[in-house]
């Protein structure tokens, strides 16, 4: 983080820090002064300087260990379909570039610029040669953002495995470059993995405090990437404001490795000298969507939830009854030995419902939730870290199977961060 | 609002405190002292209490004028299914004092309780002889809000057209008590309403700072409600931290009425005299699901736009240019007559992206993004409110109308709030 990113500080707030300040406000009067109503703790607060910036160029890529996670996701994967490496490396180019002005809290490029990749020194991937549109005219930014704080966006970008071998194809010249850890996904027993909802060439996650921070990100990339790579799939996700429950009422994140202690962080998460060049310093992202059935959930005694979870509900202890059935293990305790091989990053997810039939007993058919978990976590090797642990999930995880289905997800390789002058990957992209 | 209310504070707060409390400290430390991690202002956040409830019992419902607007909504209309219309009373019994639980952080019923409208007092419309399940050994609470704060919840009760009339029929004997405002809504010029996504025969706004609280509380309604009432629609919408942007990237909610003016409230929001007894003091609720061609939009030259909206899209300012075309008006031209007519309260919403294939030339197929505004307005007479309004629109709004779709919603009339010891939509139920 330059001493410049440290000293960035956004200018143009409005509710978010008037609702900081209206705390400040509620301290000094008191709450036996009896409690101002919102408009006037608004009207009261005074204007407080607040870093909302997370800084984009470090060693690391950010949104990773950034702490504490941003309370909303907004995760894209892209098919590349482009055939021409150059064009590849230069959307990179465009999209560190991008990335970089907006996590500063700025617009993905000057406003009144042409948003092309034509624009991007020596790059031309969507010149006028090719037929593609003209974008000259079009909004530089789609606007939604300007005047919103930075709100702690981060943009973590990602690589598919089709980016080095696709249908047996290596279009790029990048197949050797593919590095040992980075396998093909096995098929999990019980995945339903929708082909719509997995994989991708390029993966960008973008947080934030905000949603439309988030989104407004991501939409920008994908306007810069026309022509070279377009939406595969996406997932909103958030996580609550305070508490760690996820959509089936318990903790969610217990006994994660810290964020904080780079120690454990360079053990758990960082691909060090056993990976290839360009991917040291990087990490291994694996997410899925796992789809809740709330409504079968909702209907369970809960003592059988708290022996499928393995936790007191509403205590959010440890279960002892559920710790000593080695037969009948409880999630956690499937988990929890291998907790320290990944550093888990989930969001919940809630999409609203969708209308289904099924001759289940005897529940109900009509509008179902779709709604659950957005399943985030970062691993130096996928190998031993999400593979070795959701195998064992899978297999003996029983009694809570039967209330969530894998959906969708991705395996992506997270570089390094990108330093100054450098754009994201560049390593991988000067390798031959 | 009674004193108790007033003095509820959440004893449970976590890190949407701390955000608060990051920004007190950041204040007395001074920003030059240097800016500490997000850690170390978690760790300093000193423990302040700050009102987060908003009063349920009170002459209006909350949820309408409640100022600032939340920022988060789940919205959900149900379908009833019973044929008796005690079902009915004893539900919005049921209803009532689990919202006035909810709102005040607490759990829809105490922990341990059996989560049943036959456990209300004389209510019985789910009882052993009509084959229902025992839900004894149910979890009392699904549990993902225990110990958040209660994040300014309201939840908003209305009833559509079906609990007055439905294919002819009466079926609760309430058609008489239909109010003249209350008409069928028509279809507009333009309107795709999705049979799936519109109408119900009763309507829940669940608004809060979290939308994990906003969530559970409709799947506490939700889960009261079974055998009596089941779900037909809902609908996740935010509002951005800061700014009054949608999703087409300029401003939302411009010269709207002052939610703070009772005597402006009076006479745009709340029914008067001119309503049956059982509707004074309430309000009428129209929702739209307005789906934005985001892609579409963001091809369009940015002088379009403004023309489209009437706006300079950076800076904000009304358009002169397009203020004066008598023949070809904006937006804001033709909606800024009305204003006045109605509250608007919307919402944001962004539910992903959908694979979609159209032969439209020349720009995409593939995924399209899911997004764009939950439309809320309340108002005194729906007649004088968005039905004038929007048929004007619908018929001349013309370039804007070709970047959004009407894709489903709903009209309901919400009644007044419930005061101690009354239910929500009491007055209806006993008149005869």
């Amino acid at each position: 983080m330059s001493a410049g990113d440290k000293e960035l500080f956004c200018a143009t707030r409005r509710r978010f820090l008037a609702s900081a300040a209206g705390a400040t406000a509620l301290t000094s009067v008191g709450v036996a002064a009896g409690t101002p109503s919102p408009a006037e703790a608004q009207a009261a607060a005074p204007t407080v300087a607040v870093a909302q910036t997370e800084a984009f160029r470090s060693e690391h890529q950010a949104g990773i260990v950034t702490f504490p996670i941003q309370h909303s996701t907004y995760f894209a994967a892209f098919d590349l379909v482009t055939a021409k490496r150059n064009d590849v490396a230069k959307l990179l180019q465009a999209w560190t570039l991008a990335a970089s002005r907006m996590t500063a809290g700025d617009t993905a490029q000057p406003l009144g610029s042409g948003l092309t990749l034509a624009a991007m020194p020596d790059a031309k991937p969507n010149g006028d040669d090719d037929g593609s549109p003209d974008f000259s005219a079009m909004s530089s930014d789609t606007g939604e953002a300007i005047g919103m704080s930075p709100s702690r966006l981060t943009l973590t970008f990602g690589f598919g495995a089709g980016l080095f071998i696709k249908d047996g194809k290596d279009r790029y010249g990048l197949a050797r470059q593919r590095p040992a850890a980075f396998v093909d996904m096995p098929k999990f027993v019980g995945d339903q993995m929708a082909e719509t909802r997995t994989g991708g060439d390029l993966s960008v996650q973008a947080c934030a405090e905000d949603p439309q921070v988030a989104f407004h990100a991501v939409r920008q990339l994908a306007r810069i990437a026309e022509g070279v790579a377009q939406l595969r799939w996406v997932q909103c996700g958030y996580r609550p404001s305070s508490g760690e429950r996820h959509l089936l009422g318990f903790s969610n994140g217990k006994g994660n490795p810290s964020m904080t202690d780079t120690a454990v962080m360079d053990k758990v998460v960082w691909v060090g000298s056993e990976g290839p060049a360009w991917m040291r310093g990087g990490t291994y992202l694996v997410t899925r969507r796992i789809r809740f059935a709330i409504e079968h959930w909702d209907h369970m005694p809960q003592a059988y939830q708290e022996q499928a979870v393995g936790e007191i509900k509403y205590s959010h202890t440890r279960s002892a009854a559920s710790e000593d059935d080695e037969d009948n293990p409880s999630h956690l305790r499937i988990v929890t030995p291998d907790r320290f091989t990944m550093l888990r990053r989930s969001y919940s997810y809630n999409d609203g419902a969708n209308i289904v039939a099924e001759r289940w007993p005897p529940w109900r058919q009509g509008l179902e939730y779709d709604a659950g978990m957005f399943f985030i976590c970062y691993q130096r090797d996928p190998r031993t870290g999400f593979i070795n642990m959701f195998d064992k999930m899978a297999k003996y995880d029983a009694k809570l199977n039967q209330f969530w289905t894998h959906e969708g997800g991705g395996l992506f390789a997270c570089p390094r961060g990108a330093r100054d002058g450098e754009f994201i990957g560049q390593d991988l992209f000067k390798a031959r």
